[in-house]
């Protein structure tokens, strides 16, 4: 890496913890990331790079697990009084949360893109003295929301990178997209993202995350172990009656749904690979001596491959289909997420892993750690590109964590965010060296 | 009772007696009644009643739980070689070992008809000194066929009060007619003699049983808590495979048939009167690696009236059609058996009583035993009785039992029969003094 | 009915209508009766009847269904801030809010009680026009909570009672024992209050309900058919895991509760007479991709009989023993609520019914409706009063209602607590009359 | 390979031909191998081995699934009918068909083992021109018992080795056993050989098989995917009651099992590797109307290591034990079959490969087909004598099959059978050369 750029993001370091550090005490969670995107496009702005916004990057109909549209205006007028900034709420407005920041050099060259996630999680920070942010005043102040996977770094990663390419943008060639992702807790942003077009000219993709229980120093290429995955929210509705005196006249919908439970456990045995089903909560009834009427469940299927999960899927709409017929109650799924399994490209893993051995903070370079991993949607993206020829990859930065990943204490070594910063610098800098032997 | 009925029916006594250890020796259970029906047949011919045979008293498609034509075919064979009449045989060949016997006196009257049935159970008799069938040499010969519910003491009945009538046939007004009926057992036959018109010109019925827990010389004269019954045969039809290799290319009926059987027994609870369900056999699957391909449920629904019983049936069906979606399975209903739930009509229950009231051995008249008892599908002919406007009951005859109904040591006190034919004959001879007040 | 007694009831009657009104305004359910029952024992104690106040009549132990500390402890004080009585409020501290009031004549003669309850429902009173108390502006001020089972007119009339009897003391003989039970909704109370020897005196015990389905003028001197009840929480609690990463760490509590679900409702058949279960409320699981850890089952079962409810129990308690075995979780059931079914006694009945007659406003007297009821804690006080050779009765005053028990349009013909008033003074001014026969 | 011993194989080649017909004409399913053991133990002896049989080498507590004493009588009796040999047999009576034969050169060296299975399948063969052993006269004669799995092909294969390595003895150092198994199928019969410490001894084993798959001319040298695996029948016991009449007098067997069966197949998400559970057969009650007192379930477990098998096996046990809890029925679970994951050691797989190099029929050698194979037990063998610091591996011999395995068609091509002589007979005649690097 060249003097001058590890200078500049060493200069730029305190910037990147001041941003993660706001970004986590106004921690904001999946489509409400009002005040995250108003900042993060004022600064992208500021910088010069050209935004999208909003619908611009986000397909409305391809949203999932969006909430109430009263949730939606609250957290909106929340953000504001937390100093979301009004001249750009409005594109966001009714969670559209996306940004895509542009830079056209003018020279030939491929398009780059590098995703990045802004989202919270539906946590309560734990809020003690033993716990960093509350230690040192950035725990979240939005009771029940919290940076606990590390999007906040993310996020000022991001703007980082911005920096850095901007400052040095005649190194560039080519174009380069940065892709400010909403709610990819419960995987459902990014495919709204791609189906508004965002990923259609992209040649070289590169997601990131930081943590996962990689050792601080270490690089993830190419990380290949991610499930596909399908959430859905299931509701049974029936008919009440009064249990002890009119048995005869409710339709049980809390009965249709413990057998769709049994039924949905009974799904996953597949000799292609994992799979995986999870009926993990059900609410039903109003009153003990009603037939209850209502029942929802909130069920996730994961496949090693996207056959295996879709299949899943697919049995798992039968199963709560007929459990339905049986107890002559009616059904509605409803999609709430859903994520790719997907391989990155072989050239493009190799050409990250010798970038990253101009870093000297990264000690270690895998392709991959191997283990089943959890759920992704940058898949969605990935999936997206490699369609069109394109190389994607998904790396993973190590750092030292406080706590593992969606718990209360969970914090991070804010170093990890000037080593992927230049990380991603060095990606961009010298994509023509690029060879897919 | 006059004293020239009485010593006819004491000098047929010993007849009673024989017949019904002949035909308790060469028990046939149901439809298969090939030998008895020739017997009685021949009998009723030789007395001059009048016949109508198989398929004129039964229609075929009304018949519910006819066994397989190969065990038909069989069972003939052998009916043949244990002294069934060839004269007589085509008649019931093929499961329709019904008669009707009728004796038109040619005076002006009403239709009066009484049934009996011949079908023995699949039950293996006791082979013991103890039992007295077997010690006196006429317990069933043919194993796993039983006269354990005394319908072999039915038929004998039956031929009795058909002798007695014929004997004084010159008291008799209008017509008598004398239904012997198949397959009660499983409630399967009475349909079929009522869908063949059998009792469409009948004003007063009569359907007798005999023990059932009454009380030696005790006549229940209005039986009335028959409960409603569907009877059926589930079959699921799914697709095998290996259950460790291919586990997802199986679509597994036994799990089909676990899960119907939960939401089955889940049904019964009703505000209107008992109701019940049970899945009483469950067989599936061919061996412990695959994934069963076939699973066969034995159901019955019971309800204290009709519409009970055919709510919670209605629901079943609901119920296994909702079973096979889950599991992508084929699946279809065999309809096994039926009765009704049915009143008597008091008019009628008043007549016997009054007429009993002439048979020294009745000691005790009572009109009802009050408590739940089992189905019986003489409540189908009670039922279309009462539509045309005529008069019904079920009446018990009360006897010494040495052991409860459908046990291997059933037997009962012959005497019962003479007592039976006695007051059948009451009812026939003083017709004329019935008075619908 | 004698003309002053008559005259006293009119004269009262807007003091029954001012209180039912202030009560109904002030809707507290069951065990947080905390206003009401300051307000009662201060009416009481003005008229100078004796005072067995809180734990005097209410067994700690006893209690079924008490609310949490914070809610008892929250819910004082909002008692405080309507209007509860300071000097009355230590008594019921803590969720014990029963009074017996006790007027000792000095003359020979019996003791008679009379129960009314006094707690409201956990439902949301409608806010229209169309609803009289709101229209009248006596709605419940109480979100969530409503009397919609006319315990406010109970308690009036409760009060009532205690005024003409002391108006009229003279003409009474023994003693009279006015019980004001708190929580009999989910029949949580009685029982404490038997469990206190509350009870252990009585000779004469009478229950009074207004409503439930009676014509306005008819009066149901016996009710019979109440089902023994017992009500149950049921936890279940496992571990959690990440659904996708480690099910095998986790202890599935959801599938525990399923499968307990299922087979609770497997078992209500039972040849004794009617019984019930219900679970009508499930609630299980805190993320769609965790391994729920914790299950909430509220059930409740049903006999005709005590011993079938106790049947039906007992077996419940196995099923969720057996499901929590099956999932390797812990289980704990809370008793929630009981109440038996209870024959009220003949000669009682036939000695309301007497008196009833001198009542110009029931026009029509009744020993029972025959239908199956639901279910009532006064059981466990009638049982106890039987216990002792005393006679127990349930009465039920018919009245005009705009809509069903526990409706959130419930209201009454406030005229009906007039009727009681006078037809329970009735009860006790004649007891000398009471025989035996 | 020398001339000498590829000349002498080819010369007895007719003998293995006649064997493996005889074999799978007379063909006999695990523990009944009765006529087998003798026909070998007489080849044997006759040249010369020294011979262990029945007890000495079966260990009788440690065998599963033992057919009923009944049928093991029957099966000895036909089997001395179908030509056993009377002077034998008494070894083997009770289900005890096993043979280790032994040949110790009184050289210095290892001692070496070659386990071959003799048993035949549960299947009915194919009675059909198109069917070589039907067509040529040597298809089973024993109906519902069929040589469909090979075995009569390595019972021959073991009678080849036993010549050649007799005839060549002076070539061979050390000691060399001939393990002879019953009842392979259903992972029945090894771990009883283990227990008897026909291993403990034993420094280089290999056990083979033909076919499964691998093409003719192709030796897999090291088979690593066989799943471990147990096998259990659970009956359920309650107690029967008249369905309609006294339902609650009854205790549900039918119901625990199915409730155990959707529990069962709940059980297998591991994060381990692939797990598996296969409820193959349900039967449970003996009439509609009867509340079934017996079930029976056949269930298999597997996992891709020996923790994921007894975790899900122990899960398994769980929840059978907690759903006849719930239903109060007893139970009990019977091993009918069990098998280990077992890893062939990398230097034996090396010399399996050099050696097979030398075997000019074998034009293919690889080391694993990487797919998910079925069970076997084997594997026990394996793991015994990898436990005392020995060498061990499977190996396949490919072969044109005319159906898969377990059909009612098997049949293979019998040049095979020479081919793995002389491949086992290299494996002894080299292991001088033998080097663990």
């Amino acid at each position: 890496m060249e003097q001058a750029v590890t200078d500049f993001v060493k200069e730029i370091s305190p910037r990147l913890q001041h941003w993660r550090r706001d970004l986590h005490k106004f921690a904001e969670s999946g489509w409400l990331e009002f005040r995250t995107a108003t900042l993060v496009a004022e600064e992208l702005h500021h910088l010069g790079w050209s935004l999208q916004l909003g619908k611009e990057v986000i397909k409305a109909e391809a949203r999932m697990g969006v909430p109430a549209a009263e949730v939606l205006a609250q957290q909106e007028q929340r953000a504001l009084a937390q100093g979301a900034l009004p001249q750009w709420l409005p594109h966001f407005s009714g969670g559209f949360c996306g940004i895509v920041a542009t830079l056209a050099t003018g020279r030939p060259g491929p398009v780059m893109a590098f995703r990045v996630d802004m989202d919270a999680l539906d946590v309560v920070e734990m809020q003690a003295q033993a716990h960093r942010p509350f230690a040192e005043g950035f725990a979240s102040c939005n009771e029940g929301m919290m940076h606990a996977c590390g999007h906040d770094g993310h996020t000022a990663i991001g703007l980082g990178v911005a920096q850095v390419l901007k400052q040095f943008s005649s190194r560039l060639c080519g174009t380069v997209k940065l892709i400010f992702q909403p709610a990819e807790e419960g995987t459902r942003g990014a495919k709204s993202m791609v189906e508004a077009g965002v990923l259609d000219d992209v040649d070289f993709f590169t997601a990131i995350h930081i943590g996962t229980g990689v050792p601080a120093g270490e690089l993830v290429c190419g990380s290949d172990t991610f499930l596909a995955t399908t959430k859905m929210d299931i509701a049974f509705r029936g008919v009440a009656s009064h249990a002890g005196a009119r048995p005869e006249e409710g339709k049980n919908a809390l009965l249709a749904a413990a057998q769709a439970t049994l039924a949905l456990h009974n799904l996953p045995q597949h000799s292609g690979g994992s799979s995986r089903i999870n009926v993990g909560v059900l609410q039903a009834g109003t009153g003990r001596n009603v037939v209850a009427d209502r029942a929802l469940l909130k069920v996730e299927t994961r496949g090693a491959t996207n056959d295996i999960n879709d299949f899943i899927y697919q049995q798992a709409l039968r199963v709560v289909a007929g459990a339905a017929a049986m107890y002559d109650v009616q059904h509605e799924v409803k999609l709430m997420g859903a994520a790719r399994s997907c391989q990155p490209t072989r050239p493009w893993v190799n050409y990250i892993r010798q970038q990253a051995a101009r870093i000297p903070e990264l000690t270690s370079l895998v392709d991959s750690r191997g283990q089943p991993a959890g759920s992704e949607d940058a898949t969605y993206m990935m999936e997206r590109v490699k369609a069109r020829g394109g190389q994607a990859s998904y790396i993973i930065f190590g750092t030292q964590l406080s706590a593992g990943h969606h718990n209360e204490k969970f914090d991070f070594d804010e170093a990890v965010m000037a080593t992927a910063v230049k990380t991603l610098a060095a990606l961009a800098f010298h994509i023509d060296s690029f060879t897919n032997e």
